[in-house]
């Protein structure tokens, strides 16, 4: 139950971010969200505020390590992780004192001690930036820096003091490196997919006539914990309540005949699982079936549509057409799906503006729902990844109406 | 164990908040940081991720309702957070079919029927914005903007479609204002020591040679969200762990004769707590009980010298000092205490460079810890609000080298 997990390496898919670099000419990445920061080094590192400042460096050159910039009182996280493969570029005051030579130890802090040892400490953030380019021999080249999660008064420190235009934005391009996932990072998301689908199931087991919404989502937040992971959005929807988008508070008791919509959404080792499910307390009316058969008809259509060479917005209008055909004429829809990865909606929805083309390594959550205010409200979520052939479940619970 | 509860008020400072626009000449304050978000309105309002923009914004005009700029899915979420307070201006599409007339109803479902119904959905945040500036009849006049999570490129829109320079960066302004609390805001505060205490105490009650550190962290964690709060940094170190400042991975099992620090954060209701203790699982040695007095005698005195009229930096020598001459001549700290409130750190640290001076409402966290590698750590935290005449204090454990 840690918010994070020892480093075990990353899920950075290095080609995808030469050829970014390549084609932009930039001589590193520099990640500053949190979710950026883990792809490029395998950990999170976070921050405790707002003013708090780290950044991890992806160099172009293969043979350099990445450098993170941390405050020094990061220095023992980084111990703690067994982050090793870094150069670490620190800033501010921090004291510790004592030796450890013949004391009781553990692995972390023989690493910590050594670090503490051998870091340089530079006054600020900006300055321990600098010195890390100074160190890749970069310091006047033109590089991407995640615009999302460095204070603005750095940046524009950072912009003035590199030549004119060579500080580009890299979030979109750390989103557009992240849409194909590497080997690991397939796991990861398999992994979170199968914590989430095993809670969720025994959510679906809890549900009864008089059992409350919240003690569902109470339920799922904690057994989320106890996996090791960390409960985000829980939409535990009955009866009325159903038909509510995103849900994050809870009044309703279920009554026998209420149909209860899940859309469930955790983090585990930085990677996210988010699926949903339909239950009815008791005998569906003929109503819940034809909607719940169209919604599902159309989630059908999606996967027969989601393939290499596939445009995103054609998956969507296909899934779309095909619930107004089987029984939801007037059904609308933002999106049926988005990617999935670090970051819940990574750089591609199911969407009709979308014209991202699937590609094998893209991991999409396919969902096809349908809100009704005043009737009900239908879910079916799914995680899948693109392969060269289609695509390949990392959810297996039943696609049906569940019944209790 | 929601993330946040329902709107009960905002914590907002109104005197401080006019002040501040007053003197920079301001039309208006625009959060965007989740903690300033919720300062404005009452509750938090999260993004799903770093594209997406929420803001609210406190007009200077006591007469006009705070607006905020939401995503139109985020109305569900308004309306199940009771937030009534603010004129809305949402952006990108989202499709709820269904009437409620004649139906099974929850308030929240009418409060999201009636949003869907009234609100004017715009393209995108910025044009949002906008047109909460024109409705505010405050289009073309300087603001303060949150500079920490507005989109770098929707920020280069809104100075370009504005008069230059009417623009200014306003996260620093939020959290001056924020810095003297409200009587609503330390009601939030007590009730986050408070159980924060509480927990810390069961873990004291744990504490036995055999259990290993993670035990302890994850039934901190659990406890936290059971009570319905959120857990972050849980510093649960033991025997030679018990050196280290910041834990977020646990190794070690208590051996009968360890020493154990603890430092423990958890966010209720938005509001943050974080206290610390100290304990032994048996008899303390002379140079345990020799380091706790040094570092007990560093926190009264920082204690003492709390009150309306003294600077942070006063504050942090008087305690470095003492501790020096009570038993650690070596001593050496970067800051024996901070504000807190809606962030972990708020604008203040008791620290040799901090120039505030300390008024009554501000609340402090007053800690002196020490940490030596191969020895142990030591740590009392406690959270303070400072009155007319001194402090109150907010948690009320026993300060004192614990025995197990």
């Amino acid at each position: 139950m840690n918010p994070q997990q020892p480093s075990e390496g990353s899920g950075l898919n290095r080609d995808r971010a030469d050829e970014v670099m390549k084609a932009k000419g930039l001589h590193a990445l520099i990640a500053t969200t949190p979710e950026n920061i883990h792809y490029v080094i395998g950990s999170q590192l976070r921050a405790s505020n707002w003013t708090m400042q780290i950044y991890a460096i992806l160099p172009a050159d293969p043979s350099a390590r990445p450098c993170i910039v941390i405050p020094t009182n990061r220095l023992g996280v980084v111990a703690q992780f067994g982050i090793t493969n870094v150069d670490i570029f620190a800033y501010s005051d921090f004291f510790v004192e004592g030796t450890i030579e013949g004391k009781p130890s553990t692995a972390d802090i023989d690493l910590f001690y050594s670090l503490l040892q051998t870091t340089v400490v530079h006054q600020g953030a900006a300055d321990a930036l600098f010195a890390a380019l100074k160190h890749l021999g970069i310091e006047n080249q033109p590089i991407g820096i995640d615009e999302m999660r460095i204070a603005p008064d750095i940046m524009a420190r950072v912009q003035s003091a590199l030549p004119d235009g060579a500080v580009v934005p890299a979030y979109k391009l750390f989103r557009h490196i992240r849409l194909v996932k590497t080997p690991f990072e397939i796991e990861r998301l398999r992994r979170a997919a199968e914590v989430n689908e095993r809670i969720e199931q025994e959510l679906i087991h809890l549900i009864a006539a008089g059992v409350h919404e919240k003690e569902l989502a109470d339920h799922y937040r904690i057994a989320v914990m106890r996996a090791g992971g960390t409960p985000a959005m829980t939409a535990v929807g009955a009866g009325p309540r159903s038909a509510l988008p995103l849900i994050e508070n809870y009044f309703h008791t279920i009554e026998q005949g209420d149909q209860i919509r899940f859309d469930l959404c955790m983090q585990l080792d930085g990677y996210w699982g988010d699926t949903g499910r339909t239950v009815v307390a008791g005998e569906p009316t003929p109503w819940m079936k034809k909607h719940f058969n169209a919604v599902k008809s159309g989630w059908e259509t999606a996967l027969e549509a989601v393939r290499p060479g596939v445009r995103a917005s054609d998956v969507f209008h296909a899934a779309v057409s095909r619930v107004q055909q089987e029984g939801i004429p007037h059904y609308r829809r933002q999106h049926v799906g988005h990617a999935i990865g670090l970051e819940l909606y990574d750089d591609l929805t199911i969407s009709p503006g979308d014209q991202h083309i699937l590609e094998p390594g893209m991991v999409l959550c396919v969902e096809v729902p349908y809100y009704e205010l005043g009737a009900g409200g239908f879910q079916i979520e799914d995680t899948v990844v693109v392969t060269p052939d289609g695509y390949e479940f990392l959810t297996h619970m039943e696609r049906k109406l569940f019944i209790k």
